[in-house]
């Protein structure tokens, strides 16, 4: 079997935290929650700012670039979990995941929970892959 | 390595959905959160009645049919996450889980959210299977 | 492909239980939510106490029981998820997964859920690992 194997896309802010953006064992890649915080330039705060379309939109995007450094695709996606903390307007991020899964959904759930960790997020998804 | 599946009992719901009741890949199977919402004859909307045990049967029932139409079966499934909206009463879906899994359970979370997508869910459940 | 598993280190509690403190079928191996919670030898009541770190110590002290039991290490544990009922001195906790994990982290959620179930829980992590 493959060793553990941490995926990082080369963001350096993970170097101080204790979990990889996603790890790849085997054929199994399990990506973190991920959320849409940005240092903002002004007050070199970290924030998600926008509403849940753009948020997931941002969210999809970095995905987007795990998957890449993985040496995978949406494809190989086989289950996400949306965690958010409004229903207002979720429907809007369904959008978002025709743009990036096409036709080729995966499994999905959907929670409302009581907060998520980052200033201004209303929503943070992580999923599971199954590679080739 | 197999493509990725979607699964689908024949719930033409799911059609319009960005999601499907469940996906394949190789010998992993995830199921999305299931809730027991339907569409009540009188107001035409989608609701969730009974209490969470009720609820909990018929997801279970739901459940049942996505593994059947995956060929697996309650044996192939190694883990469970319910996620609920009341812990009043949550101990009645015990039963509900011994009539499915009888002496073969799967490892399993359970926490409080804040709330569920569908009118009036109590319990939402996902699940993961191992084929053979 | 192997059948599934129960994997219990011999916590009797489980017995009455519908879930196994972890189940592996070929090399997955999940592991059911864990908190911290003891039967107070006063009252006989179940209770976790502590602090958030605390409870993280104990919580990883009984991962690595079950991983034990199931021939793993926590070099196999691939994704976490963290289920908190207050983000205060969340942080905290990231030394006790430096001190489990070494430099090989897993992939990780972090939510702020509505309530878990048991008395004093501010915790609750489950994970699951791709066995060698």
């Amino acid at each position: 079997m493959s060793k553990k194997v941490a995926i990082n896309p080369g963001w350096e802010y993970y170097e101080k935290l204790t979990f990889a953006p996603a790890v790849r064992k085997g054929n199994m890649l399990f990506i973190s929650g991920i959320n849409a915080c940005r240092i903002d330039p002004d007050s070199g705060r970290s924030i998600a700012q926008g509403d849940i379309a753009d948020q997931t939109a941002e969210i999809y995007s970095r995905m987007k670039e795990i998957l890449e450094a993985a040496g995978a695709s949406f494809e190989d996606v086989v289950a996400t979990t949306d965690y958010i903390t409004i229903s207002e307007n979720y429907k809007a991020t369904a959008e978002v995941r025709r743009q990036y899964f096409g036709e080729s959904f995966p499994a999905s759930t959907g929670v409302i929970v009581n907060g998520l960790l980052g200033r201004g997020v209303l929503i943070e998804i992580n999923a599971v892959a199954v590679l080739d």
